[in-house]
């Protein structure tokens, strides 16, 4: 791989900041201004951040900006539904061919994410205020790196709670406490085709969660994780399917200009 | 759960068999005739199976039949496109609900399984009548019992190869050698919500793959470890989201409107 | 697999109702009593349930009783270097051979379970008899049959904390909440060889836990799940080995008599 | 973590350069040699390289060698047994602590490879050097950067085939075709406390595989992937094990002397 910077998109809805003034005075930037400053904070040069907003042409996701975004990360809320089908199919293949992509809190319910994991991504919740904490469930991992200590806390937070709908993980990195009796799994990670998924919870519109220095810090090794970590080729092309190692005795008749339609259609 | 029989439906596209006498001659009761006996040879009075077809209203498989269905498994190959969305939606949620899905040879292109897979479930093929050999990767594993050794074999099959394009199994119970050159996982598990899917590489319109008797005994195997194993509720109701265990001391002016509509609209 | 029953020999170290008054007067007939009466209680009569203590000849686990177990349940506590090594070198040849084995509450220490772990298992704890809240995390899984609901407490417990140091579990089916602001994988599986291993948090001598209904489900369930499902050969023996399925075309000199004699030290 | 260089030790038994012509002619330096060359080719500036062999004090892996390294390779064969079960328990322990360990070919039957994995890590061979073809499994992985192509081949070579009885690997990354009629995942990874174990099955003394291209790019590929990545602290210590964030309401009378005391015999 090679060593330029890492080109970040923060993809926001930038709903709430419009419609509620307590959004807006805690996010005077945006969230998006907020995730971008803090994913800047902890990676410093080594990477590049642009954000891109539902509002603007084709969500700010263009096939240009998609081929050269190397982690995408994605909060979403009041208006999953306005997400325009075609662009969540870009971005699912894009995911597909390697790019990384970070989920993060209410993004939960985003198209993207139900496409990714084949399921509702349904959980739990409560707006309460109350008190959270994450548990580092994988001692080892670069997603934690930083972290002082074997849990950090969240004074004021929504409660998000099992079961959370979701295959289940290739690596859970994160679960929490709730003050009011629930666990959650706040941190997952899953591949699909060549490129990293990862979810991370904490963060949420009328609470100031994007400021606090841990979570800063997890969100940017998200993406570092999420990074693209291999220059192989991602897929096959059609002439690489048929041609054999050995000689093969079977005297079988074969048609497979079927298969080579299929092969076609699925744009390969 | 219940001891009453397994209610088994045998999903078939049914298209070879009408537009090649070659298929015809090889399956006179349709491939879905020889699942279905394969089924009830090896499970015998623990299930009752019947069978659903593209060409039915509702490709058979009407609310009532899914709703009466403890395990569907699925075929498909030259009509794919053919599925109606709203069907695969309905198996989908079905799935999630705890009916198990079991997924058959070249099903792996189906929009059922890549909307439960989340991924293009594409592979590479070669249809040259070469020899198989299934090793069994998990010795203990319900879905080869009765399988006589470390592997078995096929004589003449069409070659499925990597990289197949699938999250990473939950199990990997069977990876096959293949002549030519090739490896490939034909038999592993997923766990998605409540349900069980299982994918099963064998199986093809002209060769006799479903008459053999390993490939029927792991095929009723697969169908008997899909079987629903827990009658624990599906998923939680709107008025268990908020009650919390403990008194939280936290002050927030929550508005959770925005979530309940979410959740109303989810259905649940 | 036959139909007979289920074999489940459950053992105990015994050492706490010979110490404790306290512990004897909860347990009139043992812990290892309250287990055998929890276990056929919910698996009736497809099961024989014996008993086997550390005070016994060989720990109660000699050849024939090892040979003659499906399942092993293990609670040990004040006295796990007592466990001679080479019971637990038996009982973990058995494991790999096929044989369930379901580790209870602080078994997690035991010899047994590091040697299948390959880690410490260490996690924190703290004994002040708070609440606990198991939440089921795969609400499909044969382990929370039976649980009516999304999560089942325990009135007054020892915290089980993370972390805890054990591999990525196959499967995690429950994680409790505790009162006191941590949580814990409290019910995981782990395939080793050919046999499943179980490890099932609550259960404590100085809490009457193994009278509560829901722990006797899910303990009789962790039994019924460990055992063992396939008929299958264990591991192949020296003569199948080498032959190849197919004519090698290199002209390299082996000489394989190390790898054999490594093979016939292994016992194989 | 820091960005000095990734501190690596070859660790090889060193018995068959000086039992066997063959091998010594082959290995002028040794099969050390050839590893470390084979490291330095492609992580350069940003590791140092070390060896140690069984024939010196501590079998070279003193306290403090073990202290200041970052990732371990391991190579043997003909010797297992000779590697005394301290230095075995030392490494051990640094895994857990955070050393990566990279298992190479006929390591699989190592001491620690098998404390590691808690299984008897046994597998089916046939040295008749035929020909190996390894597929990537997952084209997104960092081990496989800068394979070009979906497979890379040896052109002779030993075999090993399932099953491997091995804990089902966190990842897969290689699965081999051989000529012969066998199959055999040839690189899996595993974390382990805070460590992360690789297994990379290519290599052996009498053929040239530590010479070729790929499978010095992946050797490399796998000590880097299993460098420490994160400075969390390793694992608590005693006194953070009992204060809880609640006031507790149970009366219960705790005595935790025995758990202390089992903490303190853990060595933490």
């Amino acid at each position: 791989m090679s060593n330029s910077p890492l080109r970040v998109t923060v993809w926001h809805e930038h709903v709430h900041e419009q419609t509620s003034k307590v959004v807006k005075d805690l996010y005077p930037d945006g969230m998006h201004g907020a995730m971008k400053a803090g994913i800047e904070e902890y990676l410093g040069q080594t990477v590049t951040v642009q954000t891109a907003l539902l509002e603007q042409p084709e969500h700010g996701l263009t096939d240009e900006v998609l081929a050269n975004t190397d982690v995408l990360t994605w909060w979403g809320h009041a208006a999953h539904d306005k997400v325009d089908d075609e662009i969540v199919n870009k971005v699912h293949q894009r995911v597909l061919e390697g790019m990384g992509i970070v989920i993060l809190h209410s993004g939960h319910y985003s198209k993207i994410f139900q496409k990714l994991m084949g399921t509702t991504c349904s959980l739990r919740w409560r707006e309460a205020g109350e008190k959270e904490r994450l548990w580092v469930m994988k001692p080892g991992h670069p997603i934690t790196d930083g972290i002082d200590g074997e849990f950090f806390e969240i004074k004021d937070t929504e409660m998000y709670g099992e079961f959370f709908d979701i295959p289940d993980p290739d690596e859970t990195v994160l679960i929490s406490w709730f003050e009011g009796g629930e666990i959650f799994r706040s941190c997952c990670t899953w591949d699909r085709g060549k490129g990293k998924v990862v979810y991370f919870r904490p963060g949420h519109e009328t609470f100031p969660i994007y400021y606090q220095k841990e979570v800063r810090q997890v969100l940017a090794n998200c993406v570092a994780y999420a990074a693209p970590k291999s220059s192989a080729p991602v897929r096959l092309t059609a002439d690489q399917i048929r041609p054999s190692l050995e000689t093969i005795e079977g005297d079988h008749q074969a048609d497979e200009s079927l298969h080579e339609h299929q092969y076609k259609e699925a744009g390969k």
